[in-house]
């Protein structure tokens, strides 16, 4: 196992067919840095523009069209102490005739990450949060690589590729699987939150720069449609549209397919063990792509698998 | 407290302002049975035509529109062996261009529900899935009150009355709040499962008949916009409309009127505490209106309390 | 050919089972009356309760589920001066995010209906409109039956038995085909409109109180899944749904279902005629459902009937 | 005025920031070509991949970032006699419990595009369309620029640039206003249609190579969300995205700026036109992004003015 380091100089704000940044192989341990979603480092300082600059891409040797990259989480760590996070519900996730009760639109806050105990704590005073400390939980809000037919999507979106998913299943211990586009399949990753409520419903997560580690591994000759995931408890799939219903129905149907392929099911099967056990979370509900996730838990799939 | 026993002879497929089949006052428990989704009892008989039959109304004295009905439930459990389930996925929970690949539909399965064990046994031979035994989790599917402006809506959809969400948190020990549309609120259950997928992917959870036991307390004047509930765990709201986005929209919105009603949060606390904790369910997604659920755990509540 | 009048003393805010107002036989002819959404009449009297009051049901002779229910619509006359509109746009038809812009809502205006001279002009001083005079193009908003399953719709909504569909093209000439769910049918008209813009938009028409001309056929044994409707010019299915995806294919697999029915077209006929001559309206775009319409020009199925 | 030709030699899949084919000035005309979506030429040779191949880019001089770009739609002419069309329908838009009854699909079929007759005739033998003949109404399916952000999106899907609308309203005789978000704008063409039903719901029109000529005039410093459309007789903007619902919305909201801007009305003003003289138009309903069509007839504004 070989680890390479890599401190990020420039960043980008699309996933696309970029210039590689670092070459990888199969194999390989990546240790590397990214700035917040608003652009600033570890220092605190603005490195570049806002809007999820992504550290990469990362060009993996042998990786080709129809190929799965696998990239094991390893460590998230969020590398300063000051988090931002919006104090506004985005305006497409409450019922527009309730929208006139949450104007005008509160300044961001400000929280203290504490690695140290564990918890984020809310900086200043808001009305009835006085000594909030919520429970770190780091989660990459952007990971993909470059997308089909040499397209270059923004970070602040989402799709077969990847992208900004927002999901908290993004976390230390988890492998996450991502379609081959391009050659080199051109990983990226950013976008970290120290913790994050599920669809992201204020806009931002507790915003922050992180240390990231990951392993990557080649699966070759191997396509899947969406990104899948792994972690100690669960496997997961993750469909990325709108409306909610559509990225749905791309998770419910990427499991599908990743029972018939690994455990020997058929359609009948796959609906069983569907329509009785999976759980879905909500990723992304903020962005012009949102992030449904079918999840099965492991525990299940054993007794399959006997 | 008095406990009222009933058992019902009729059953009634529309929530609606119907006679009362017992009335009932603030305390009270009911004990009673409802039939499966298919009209079947405890004998696994056939006592009414299918499609999610309800048990009720209960009359409750003194209920008025502006009211909130709060449902305890105390007991569901199923009161006999055999279970039954869709080995089909529903059509519209899967990418259109795949559907092709899961025709042609499979017949239904049976389930043999243990409570001894609790495990519910895949009947019959499935491929892939011999010897499938997965954990007990009763739940309602249909609960709900007489709906607004003297309509009578159908147990195969819900609405701000509630209806048939499929939710897995309405299980015993959860206390559902009702909005009151109606004199006597008129309260409706069916429809239970011994356990089911988040979504009820396949159109039935493992559907079964039960023995229900809940008690109902009177919350006078106090209007709630979408029913609510609350476990040992966590608070949630639910909201029920199509597509996804909007049974979003409408869980969010009156998970933040709650906030600002019982936690003195103003919007930006509101929004601080879902934009960075909410955890989102899904109830059903097979439905003419679907059903998501938005959650915040008590841990956090009793937080913000001091 | 026989002519009945009816003048209604009560109304309902339901499509539903409700007492029928008057019997009548395949091939009568109706004279009745309507109110205004807000329930005033001729005289601009409140008669009834706001909220599209319905006049009706009348209970057609022999109707059975599985027939057809024909509604030609021979006049749809305002039968009063004042018609008034609302001044606001509905909240979900605009940008979430540009809602504020629109704050806040400006108070309904008046408009003088004119039938000599066929225009509608508007009352009071709005900013940029002074003098501003619409052609009259009266519809009825709302037209339906009683729904399946012994519901209980509301006349805010509608579905696959009708009901408040807006749609334009419910205008005198129209011959309207309804599916029977219930003996009797219990045809409900209302909500006459002087004019309106597609979607209806702003929430309303210019609503107004109507003299209605109608006569009935009934269809046996031929049953339709949604609303369909013929004009001197065209044909058109109605769908009722919401997301407007879902309204959009419920209307088109309408329209597959009458091609392939009535112009011996197998799949891919039907596939070359709508998509390569199919155009859509927008009905409502405000209720909880909303509706859009599958339309094909007369001119083109004559050269398919050659 | 200034008549450029421009022969191209190469084709793009993507709207993005590529090197431009040819420098344009405000004011100049252009006269090219475009392949069909397939990349087949007027020759009917393939010379380029499939995929909606793009012709350009036309950098406009002087075109920066907040500016409009009108282009003026002069000629589109089929130039040559072969078109194609899908026979079957695309699987999202009819409704998935229908799905079943369409397959398997059918092959594509071919037209016989007569320009001096001006009419397409169906080639081949299809049940019930014998001699099926369609007025020519030639159309551009893609047209746009560079999007914002530097990204590169697919001419198979559309958004705030334009793209692949597939609107039958972008014909000759229509200005089209796009807004510039990269220096030197970079307009691109292609995916010409004989003809097309609204929605392109079939996944094509009649596909075919198209000679174009139009004309750019350039609108410095004045910006718009989306674009817009000025015809002989409408005035009309155009929303793309998923679902429906939200395409509405913008193309809605794109066109009360408009008349704020434009007709000196107020929030109430824009309110009373748009909701009682809008009219919708489908676009695109097959790619990721779907299009709406907000459309005002120019009669009316013509009354504003006065």
């Amino acid at each position: 196992m070989r680890v390479q380091r890599f401190q990020p100089t420039s960043y980008h704000r699309t996933f696309g067919t970029h210039e590689a940044a670092l070459r990888i192989a199969d194999g390989d341990v990546v240790e590397t840095t990214t700035v917040d979603a608003a652009g600033r480092d570890a220092a605190d300082e603005a490195v570049t523009d806002p809007g999820n600059p992504l550290t990469g891409p990362f060009w993996v040797e042998g990786a080709e069209p129809g190929d799965t990259l696998a990239v094991r989480l390893e460590v998230l760590r969020p590398n300063r102490r000051r988090g931002f996070s919006s104090a506004s519900l985005a305006a497409n996730v409450v019922d527009p005739e309730y929208l006139g009760e949450l104007a005008p639109a509160a300044p961001p806050v400000d929280w203290d990450v504490d690695l140290a105990s564990g918890v984020a704590r809310l900086a200043g005073s808001v009305r009835g949060l006085a000594g909030l400390a919520l429970p770190l939980a780091p989660m990459l809000g952007c990971i993909g690589v470059a997308p089909a037919r040499a397209q270059a999507i923004s970070s602040a979106t989402s799709g077969p590729h990847g992208g900004n998913m927002d999901y908290r299943g993004v976390r230390a211990g988890t492998t996450l699987f991502l379609p081959v586009f391009t050659e080199g399949a051109l990983l990226f990753v950013g976008d970290g939150h120290a913790l994050q409520g599920a669809g992201e419903l204020a806009g931002t997560g507790v915003e922050i720069s992180f240390d990231v580690r990951f392993g990557v591994r080649l699966v070759k000759r191997r396509s899947i449609a969406w990104p899948r995931g792994e972690s100690d408890d669960a496997l997961f799939t993750l469909g990325n549209a709108r409306p909610l219903d559509q990225a749905t129905q791309h998770a419910t149907t990427e499991m599908v397919r990743w029972l018939r392929e690994a455990y020997d099911l058929d359609a009948a099967g796959a609906a069983i063990v569907i329509g009785q056990c999976a759980e879905f979370d909500l990723g992304n509900m903020y962005d012009p792509a949102f992030t449904m996730v079918c999840r099965l838990e492991r525990a299940l799939l054993a007794a399959l698998a006997g």
